[in-house]
This record gives C-alpha cells, sequence and structure tokens, in this order.
C-alpha cells in the first residue's frame, strides 16, 4: 500500500464529529499509511482527539474552519455561500494537491455542485454521478448508480452512468465484460420512461458494452446485473428501501424479545445451536447486508476521488467511506475511467 | 358475510390457468359466500376444475373465451385489439353488474385503461392509482399509492392520490386521521422533483388531511407514515425492492444448508429451540413481510374494485388477491371514496 492523504468534511452527517472523528481514528487504525486532514470546527474535533496515540496523532492535521454547509441549504445558496466551510476546503485540498481524496457526509446537492466546480468532470462526462456497491445473495457485489446526484436524466446520461459504472465495475469489483441492466417497472421493452428505453437502444448499439435488458427492484440483490444504471430519484429511494429492509430484518433476529428473556443457563446452549447449526451461513450472509459495510457511495465521473457518507452514517459506517475512498485513490480510479473512456 | 360474485381473468399473469385456477378454488373454500365467473381458455381451465367437490363447482361459472392481452403488448394496441379478451370480459361482467369486482393477474397498464373506460373514474379523481398494503415492522400496515398506473404524476395526481389513500386507510385500516407523507430522496423541503415540493404545500393547505412530510424509502417499513405517496413508477421500483429484499431474507432462513445438514435426532430439539426462543417472536413479525399475503394492489378510484395481482403471484398470492377484493367489494370502498372526496 501507498502513502495516501485524504481531506475529510468532519463536519457533515447527523451527527458530526462525534461520529467522523472517532471514524477517523478508526481508519488511521487500520491502515499504517494513510494520513488525514480533517476540516471542521477544532473546538469540536481537539476534545476527541486527546487520548490517542501519538503515532496516530502524528497522521492527523486538523484544519480548522467555523463555517458548515447545513443540509437545508439549496443547492444555490450553498454554492454562493461555501467559501471557507468545511465541505468547501476539503474538496480544495484535493484540488491544490494536498490530498488525493474527499470524504463527506454533508448535503449531497452542495457537495456535487462543489465537486463538479472545483475538481471538474472527466473529459466527455455531461454530468458525474453517485455509485454504490451492493452486496448480492449469492455472496458476490453489483454496482449501482445513480443514487442521487441526478434526479432527473436523459437517455445520453443513463448511457453515460453505464458505460462509468462499467469501467468502475471492471476494475472495483474485478469483474471481466459486467453484465449491465436498466432499472425499470418491468421487464418488457415498452416499459418505463422514454429515456430510459432510448438508453436501451444507445446501450445496445455498443458491443463493448455487455447491456443484458431490464431489472425490476425485487431482483437489485439477485446478482442478475453487476451494474445497475437507473436515475438518481428512482436509484436514491430503491438503495434506501433496500437498506432500510435489511436493517429492519437484520434487527429482528439481532433484538429477539423471547431470547433475551430466556434465562442464563439456556441462553448459552441455545446459542451454540444458533451459531452451529442455523445461522453458521445465514448469518454470515446477513452481515453481508449490513448497510454498515456498504456506507460511501462515490462521486463517479470527476478528475478525482470523493466519497459520499450517509449523513446517517455510523463510526463504523464512515469509518468505511474513508477506507473506500482510500482504496479508490490507490487504485486509480478516475484514471482508470478516463482511460476506459477513450477506449470504448 | 354477504352473498358476492368477483369476475376473475385467469389468464393474466406469468402462469396462467395453473395458479388462478388453484387460487380459486382456495378462494372459494375459504369464503363460502363468494361465487367465480372465470374468463378464459375452457380446454385450460375445466381440467383443472375436474376433481373438485360439487359444491365448489356450483359457485363456479366458466366463460370461454380465447382471446388473451399479452404483457408485451402496448396500451393503445391492447385496447384497440381487447374485444373478447379475458380481461376484457371480466370487466365488462362488472360494468353490467353480473359481477361486483374483478381480479387480474395481467398486463397492468391494459387493465388501468380498460378499467377506466368501462368502469369510469369517480366524479372528481383525474387518474385512478395503484394502490397496496404493506406491513410495518410494529405489526401495523401502511398504505402506499401509486404503485405503477402512472409513471409520471402532477403535483395534482399526487395530491389526489394521498386524498385517496388517506380514504382508503380510514377504511380498510381503521385508522382515525392517517398520517400521510410523500416519498422523496431527502426529508427537507428542498428535496425532489418539483411535482413532489408542489404536492407538499398543496397538502399542506388541507386542513382535514394529517400531512406529515416527505419520508424515505429507508422508513417505508418502519410505520412512521399510514398513507405513503409516490409516482408510479417510483413506487413500483420501491414496493418491488421491499419484496425482492424481503423474500431474500427470508429464503436465507428457510433454506439453512447447515440446518438441512443437521441429523434426525438433534433436528428435532433444534426446532424446538428455534420456535420456542429464538423465532417465536420473530418470525410471526417476518410472515408480516412474507409477500404473498400482500400481493394484490386496487385500482383506486374508479367506480367498482379492480385488483391486480403480481404476474408472479403463486397459488397463495392470487388467492389473497382474491380475497383481497371480495372485502373491498363488501366493504364498498368506492362508494367510501366518492363520500369522502365530496365530504373534503
Amino acid at each position: 500500500m501507498s502513502r495516501l492523504t485524504l481531506a475529510l468534511d468532519v463536519m457533515g452527517g447527523d451527527i458530526g464529529p462525534r461520529v467522523t472523528i472517532p471514524a477517523s481514528i478508526k481508519a488511521l487504525e487500520q491502515d499504517p499509511m494513510l494520513s488525514l486532514l480533517l476540516f471542521g470546527d477544532s473546538q469540536k474535533i481537539l476534545p476527541l482527539l486527546e487520548n490517542i496515540p501519538t503515532a496516530l496523532q502524528d497522521r492527523i492535521k486538523v484544519c480548522h474552519c467555523s463555517r458548515i454547509i447545513e443540509n437545508t441549504q439549496g443547492l444555490s445558496y450553498a454554492l454562493r455561500h461555501s467559501k471557507g466551510t468545511s465541505m468547501r476546503l476539503a474538496i480544495e485540498a484535493v484540488q491544490k494537491g494536498e490530498a488525493q481524496a474527499c470524504v463527506s457526509a454533508g448535503n449531497t446537492a452542495a457537495l456535487m455542485g462543489l465537486a463538479k466546480i472545483l475538481l471538474q468532470p472527466l473529459k466527455g462526462i455531461e454530468r458525474p454521478a453517485l455509485i454504490s456497491v451492493i452486496p448480492t445473495m449469492n455472496g458476490d457485489r453489483s454496482v449501482m448508480l445513480d443514487l442521487g446526484a441526478n434526479i432527473e436524466c436523459s437517455a445520453e446520461n443513463l448511457y453515460q452512468f453505464a458505460l462509468m459504472g462499467s469501467i468502475f465495475a471492471e476494475n472495483c469489483l474485478d469483474l471481466v465484460f459486467p453484465r449491465i441492466a436498466l432499472l425499470n417497472i418491468g421487464i418488457e421493452e415498452i416499459k418505463g420512461y422514454k429515456s430510459i428505453r432510448d438508453a436501451a437502444e444507445l446501450l445496445k448499439q455498443n458491443p463493448t458494452l455487455n447491456y443484458i435488458g431490464f431489472i425490476e427492484g425485487d431482483l437489485l440483490l439477485n446478482g442478475k446485473a453487476d451494474v445497475i444504471v437507473n436515475d438518481g430519484f428512482v436509484g436514491n429511494v430503491a438503495l434506501k428501501t433496500l437498506e432500510g429492509a435489511a436493517k429492519n430484518v437484520i434487527s429482528l433476529f439481532k433484538g429477539s424479545p423471547t431470547l433475551n428473556k430466556t434465562n442464563h443457563i439456556l441462553k448459552p446452549i441455545f446459542r451454540w445451536f444458533v451459531r452451529t447449526f442455523l445461522l453458521k451461513g445465514s448469518y454470515q450472509r446477513l452481515k453481508q447486508i449490513n448497510p454498515d459495510q456498504y456506507n460511501g457511495a462515490s462521486l463517479i465521473g470527476l478528475t478525482a476521488v470523493v466519497v459520499k457518507s450517509h449523513g446517517s452514517a455510523n463510526i463504523d459506517g464512515f469509518a468505511y467511506a474513508i477506507a473506500d475512498a482510500a482504496q479508490q485513490a490507490r487504485q486509480k480510479i478516475p484514471e482508470k475511467i478516463l482511460a476506459g473512456l477513450q477506449r470504448y
């Protein structure tokens, strides 16, 4: 692993530094070659760094700023008033070459807008998109985009998303000729928005892309497609719906009230039974759909790696987003996308 | 329970009569006051009815027709060529008063179009919508609409969906002042399509509706809202995503390979443990999100009850759709919606 510096907007997200700072410490512990620039209110950040080892302290630089972009700010307002905010400074650090990638759990529209202005879309990309890796029931992974960066998309936008997603899946999931599907409300050619049907035609015309047709919401986790393409509104709703369903079902099993009431003698026996027979395989597979491990959508199509963590991410989730950004930066995903775009 | 006759299009769905006929028999067994008119190819239907008791035979009338509407037919083609098809004849039976409600698992767009033409929207309703009951994690139920009847909707359409959904929830879920939410990609007022934001404004202005704001996909099952409103594209994707996630997770537990390998002595002991301690509560709650029990979306906003079963519904699923139609017809839901519309 190579040395790497990431710029973090530690003020974003529902909780802010109380999640992002412990997550940063965790990420540093797990990645000895990583350094972090933490952008945010030092009065809130420094107390959370007091008791950590000097070896970790040395890999952290706190860059104080008192201004933040709120989640409630509209895009144009946020952009006009972004100067000196934790989010903008983090992106500017990447722009200046002080860091190789940026992570924020803040306002998605503002992050998208600022990243697009400061880091610029790759040549040939009309609209960058949010992409995320999702688990499949057979233990593989798929990617899905757009997840909220562009709420209305043309056929050409969807086509470019498919192309970027294919390159991302090739490089990040190590797949050859990834299967691309468009998310739709039926598998028949006549279904859905005109933009989706037109995107299907564009994809069919490109023999270097492995377009396999439409996919419906019920098969998102089934590994039928490696790259699932949709506009940002639908993608956002579908991904959150998946996450909510997974969280709810996992909570049913984790917090079983009858199990909690079982007495102390029976409990260890029971746990052994469950671990040994029922849950050995199932629980491992359930853990695969734990959304913490899949936190962190990337803004794909820019000249540098920008990872958007969920606003509601917990410490583990934000730490995954940091690790994700580090991995993409080391793998030089933007450069590979650019090369891939030129290849097609 | 009152006597009731339903008209079924038994040719619709991915499998056709081999699902819809056993489902019809099941529905008749469960509802002694129910009679069915079965529209479809008698050569395919009659062999499936051979061995059933005379008491059930007496409540079935097979209405032969050889024509069907295919799923791949576009709306305008399907409508132009609908004469004499199983779907059209079933709807016409309701139109003529020979049946009180209709069920089909066929082409959604064609069902919607034919029902709208033949049964007419209720006075004041611009666009009928597909509505379905969904389970919540706390054991309650919510309703969600539109689920695929209208892929693009204006603010006024969404407002009317909210109003119909509220009346449906009041009557079918027995709720007082049901909480209405608009499905969106964030809870802030600035998020999402303009049509959604404008619908929010319309809903806020009506004090007789209990509008509570935006809801995101991850909270669909959490019982935060009783009526979840969205356009048909997003609703269809979200519902199918929910169903897919639920089916996948349930399959993990049902088909645990380690459990299947456990020997015959341990297995019964294990099952007792699981039933007694872990799954007593959890499994009951998991069963609540079994999509079979929630098959059957209703076309709401028409002068009569029309239930659309999933194309992929199994026997249990299609039987639930029949029972659902019977219940709505007995409860006179269209009449109550009309009364409710006039009240607002």
